[in-house]
């Protein structure tokens, strides 16, 4: 098609990094020993793994649609977690599934829980509501990952058969469905299998399916007038009207012409990552800005601070331009997720420090939320403020979050680091070993910090010969002031600031050190006018990380509290609570009351304290209200 | 039962008073001359005069099961403005509807479309949802007004013969049915029935509707049973649970031992007026301690600045304490009329302006929003901030809020004065004429005003022969200083303060005038700190009125305004504004952005200028945004 892209990055692939900081590596622990059992206990106590029997039989509960995506994704992220932690009990359990999975495969390479057991004589008939091609998308994402861990080919060489036979429906060819998926994710799964079988095939799968969305005849308009208007869909989202109808699928029009991040959120995002990742793969500059064009679009207009998207529960998704309200923000956690794919997407295209800032913001905040700190309660949507009515739930009907979660946090090696030709670059503050090659050479890179709670980061290089490579550090945007030093001096030789990355580029030798400290104050957010719900607040920040006021530290009412302009912040270590956290206090004043009158024509106040923490620690206390968003004085 | 309230006072008879002011005179000519033929109109394109043909038959679309009230509720309206206005074409009209509606009657007395001509099986098996003992309260209202201003019979002797019938099947003694309407109405409209007949009959029902509510064995539980849980209130709240079922209707507990104001806020103001009612005919001090206790919770728990009150649509009612979101309010347009309704009752009883105050921040509030100027729109919700995407509708399928809206205003007359045996009171300030009698001699007083936009106003007083008794003036809570005149002269000389109303005894001639001065000043108003969206806001009040920014008056955002403390008010008189309103104006600062950034660190301001209008007439110009809690700086 066209050239590949020369500048590309690549991410260090997650068997090269090992993560032992304060922060992450608890929490992967837990996710490993806890969530991912757990997840695994809930699949089989709900049905999802046993669906795979096909016993289904009329008068018994119908599986749901989606409950092949919630197995695959358990087995993507089990597999993730087997990269640094050899589990042969975990990886016998894989391999069963797996069987059962691979049991349910139809000749013809089919492989559909409820389209094979429920409604076989429906396969295909409704695209836009039924998540097949969704379901495929995650069996061939957990296919291509377990293979990765484990070598073992099963499912990836069931999901080949599956990719081949969709291939063998879908295309512009003649006698082909020009058909796409209702729930895009196939697109990016496609990728992901075209990388590691090299088969051009799935690579060009991927691109008919970006590139056909939205285009006329409109194939769901088709579709739903061929179903009388009857579908999956329909209890979800009959409400819709007009353009929104199709927007809620991001087919409202032809992929390229689109402006607006529009409609079900995770939809959008994972539609986005595929876009990034074709645009990578295959050189195609016009679909990159698009991707920037929407990026650009969603992070000035429909993006909360905290890196959550998506306002509405109504659509799952986004609404209008700076409707972001607190208190009802749907901001799902697979939707800030999402967020976080296609912008570590966009990095390696581009190697702008925006992504990665981005990526950053929704990993600390809206993704980080979704999960209790015991990793056995999660958040669906994550509002900015509660009337301490709002609890994350063991689990949920539909229980995409859940897995998402865990199969982030397992890989969350990919993340940090990325690499090119002659390039080492650091996205992530995470006190992490990477061994790799650079330059020809052997290179292992010692990360020590306690981000996010310090400003400090140290690299300290072994090589067993010199090498000149650039080494690359984010600068992120929360800071305004830091401190490079080269084994222990301040140095300009070699150093540019090239898209918010400071490179060093030198003969690097053993031992040689580069330390990084950064201004990390406590600052004041101040929201856009346009957004009616935070306009004439502030909100807290410290670092990445989004601060909130929980009751549960405050005497006054949270919503009652209003920071004078003038506080100055205090940064406090608490190790006992929720799991070590960062505070900042201050002094503040709060809304008191002369008489029990609702409407009163004095206003006086008292002297309080506020104590800000985290806001992906919330919720983690007692029941109790909670605001992000806070009054000013 | 027990004896008479001794201190009670009565209204003055709707002909005894005529309106002439340049406030509400013009609303009720519009009421009279468009809002009730347009409301006559609707009632028959959309087939709810016709219903009473009873020739419903399946296939058909069935009649609603409240239709009956909104025929009753116009009958109500016209008969109230045939008092000052005579109107042949319009009696005409309004027998014929009577004749049409008796022809309907049953032989045992029953009336009602829908379980006559629909369900007729079904006929008081779902009292809980079934509005049929509403839809009789309705009528028998009508039919009450109809034969005051005609001295027609007709419908009233209709009505007595539906009242018998009911009172032979609902009561406490053998072989009667033991329920009470699941939407109280019927309980107001009999005590009604009863001043009207002096049949003792009809209080005695409605004393034991009231009294019956919420005992055990609990009513509506056996009844819910019995039906296997159907029924027409299940669509509607079926997602309600555990204790919020009962409240929803009020019978959660027997009536005297209820202390919150709970559930559909329509319907708890007819029963809290019902109940006002009893105590004020049967002097029923326990009954009249319970209005006040449930007053008290109300006002202080419980309502919107502008009066509105009810929370949530999902109940169509009261949530907890301070729940009283801005721009979710539901705040029903019924449900200030009902708080009319009942503060009208409650000050009969105990002449304090507490109940007038309350009264009246509801009826040029929440209440008058209801109706567009051009009387042909109207607010079922009454949001206290909006987008821009809320407005009046023409109709509505359940159209409850017109029609009450048009009773309310074309029987104004009502609510302005009461007398006493040795008292005339003066509730309200409207510009209007009485003759009535007092202390045996006939007097005729002009009130002579410009209110609410004025805070003067003058009386005098015409007498064929001298008379002494008091005269009451309401001295509003909006004022902190007044001054009286009697005969251009201030004086203390039998000037009494009797709970929030001055009172002026002597000896009174023809020829004797009397001015009441208040301070009208523009001033701020401050919610209770547990109001989380109100506090730290500031809403605008001047006289009874509470103000709103729209954004038709600004260039920023109405959200990103911000009033300085320091800021003065000037008052400007806009004749050809929102047809004649007085407009509030002050310096303000809006947030402005110095980027598109939605985020950013610094916070700008600009200078502007606010332009607050009456809340009542907002959304009468083009589509925007609107806020009464405005942000203060």
């Amino acid at each position: 098609m066209t050239t590949k892209h020369l500048n590309r990055i690549y991410p260090l692939s997650r068997e090269k990094v090992t993560i032992h900081d304060a922060f992450w590596a608890p929490r992967q622990e837990i996710n490993r020993t806890k969530t991912i059992p757990y997840q695994y206990r809930q699949c089989k106590r709900t049905g999802r793994i046993d669906a795979f029997h096909l016993d289904w039989t009329p008068g018994k509960k119908k599986p749901h649609i989606f409950w092949d995506s919630d197995a695959a994704k358990w087995i993507e992220a089990a597999s993730y977690s087997l990269t640094h932690h050899p589990d042969s009990e975990l990886e016998v359990l894989v391999d069963d599934v797996i069987d059962l999975i691979v049991s349910a495969q139809q000749d013809d390479g089919y492989l559909n829980i409820y389209y094979t057991a429920v409604e076989p004589e429906k396969r295909w008939t409704d695209l836009e509501g039924g998540h097949e091609l969704y379901c495929a998308g995650h069996m061939i994402e957990g296919a291509v990952a377990y293979y990765e861990v484990t070598g073992k080919r099963k499912l990836l060489d069931a999901v080949c058969r599956y990719a081949d036979y969709i291939a063998s429906v879908f295309g512009t060819e003649e006698g082909k469905m020009k058909g796409y998926p209702g729930h895009e994710e196939i697109e990016l799964a496609l990728i992901k299998l075209y990388r590691v079988t090299q088969n051009e095939k799935y690579l060009e799968l991927s691109r008919y399916f970006v590139d056909e969305r939205g285009t006329s005849p409109h194939y769901f308009d088709m579709e739903r007038q061929a179903r009388n208007h009857e579908g999956h869909l329909k209890p979800v989202v009959g409400h819709l009207e007009g353009e929104d109808v199709n927007k809620y699928h991001q087919s409202h029009l032809p992929v390229r012409e689109q402006e607006h991040a529009e409609g079900h959120s995770v939809r959008a995002m994972y539609l986005y990552s595929a876009m990034a990742d074709l645009a990578y793969e295959i050189g195609d500059e016009n679909l990159f800005n698009t991707c920037k064009r929407l990026w650009s679009h969603l992070v000035h207009k429909r993006m909360y601070i905290t890196g959550g998207i998506g306002s509405s529960e109504k659509n799952e998704g986004f609404t209008s331009d700076y409707d972001l309200p607190n208190e009802t923000s749907y901001a799902e956690t697979c939707a800030a997720i999402g967020l976080v794919f296609w912008n570590h997407r966009m990095v390696q295209y581009e190697c702008d420090s925006k992504y990665t800032d981005l990526l950053e913001r929704a990993l600390y905040n809206a993704v980080l939320a979704g999960v209790s700190l015991d990793g056995e309660k999660f958040f669906y949507a994550n509002p900015l403020e509660s009337k301490g009515d709002k609890h994350r739930s063991e689990w949920f009907d539909v229980a995409c979050c859940p897995p998402n979660l865990s199969r982030l946090l397992a890989s969350l090696e990919e993340y940090i680091y990325s690499e090119s030709d002659h390039d080492l670059i650091v996205h992530l503050y995470v006190q992490s070993r990477l061994q790799t090659e650079l330059a020809g050479k052997k290179v292992t890179i010692e990360q020590t910090s306690n981000y996010p709670w310090e400003p400090q980061v140290d690299f300290a290089i072994q090589l067993q010969e010199k090498a000149r490579f650039g080494l690359k550090l984010r600068i992120p945007n929360w800071t305004s002031r830091y401190r490079l030093e080269v084994n222990g001096e301040e140095t300009d030789e070699g150093v540019t600031l090239e898209h918010g990355y400071v490179r060093i580029e030198r003969d690097w030798q053993d031992g040689d050190t580069v330390s990084l400290t950064m201004d990390m104050p406590v600052f004041r957010n101040y929201a856009h006018p346009a957004v009616k719900d935070a306009v004439g607040k502030v909100a807290l920040q410290r670092g990445p990380l989004i601060y909130c006021l929980e009751q549960a530290d405050h005497e006054a009412s949270v919503f009652a509290v209003e920071l004078p302009e003038s506080s100055d912040f205090q940064v406090v270590f608490e190790e006992d609570v929720l799991n070590g956290i960062a505070a900042i206090e201050a002094k503040a004043y709060a809304r008191t009351s002369a008489s029990e009158e609702l409407y009163q024509t004095d206003k006086s106040f008292k002297e309080t304290a506020i104590k800000a923490i985290p806001y992906f620690a919330w919720d983690n206390r007692e029941d109790g209200a909670m605001v992000v968003w806070m009054k000013e004085y």
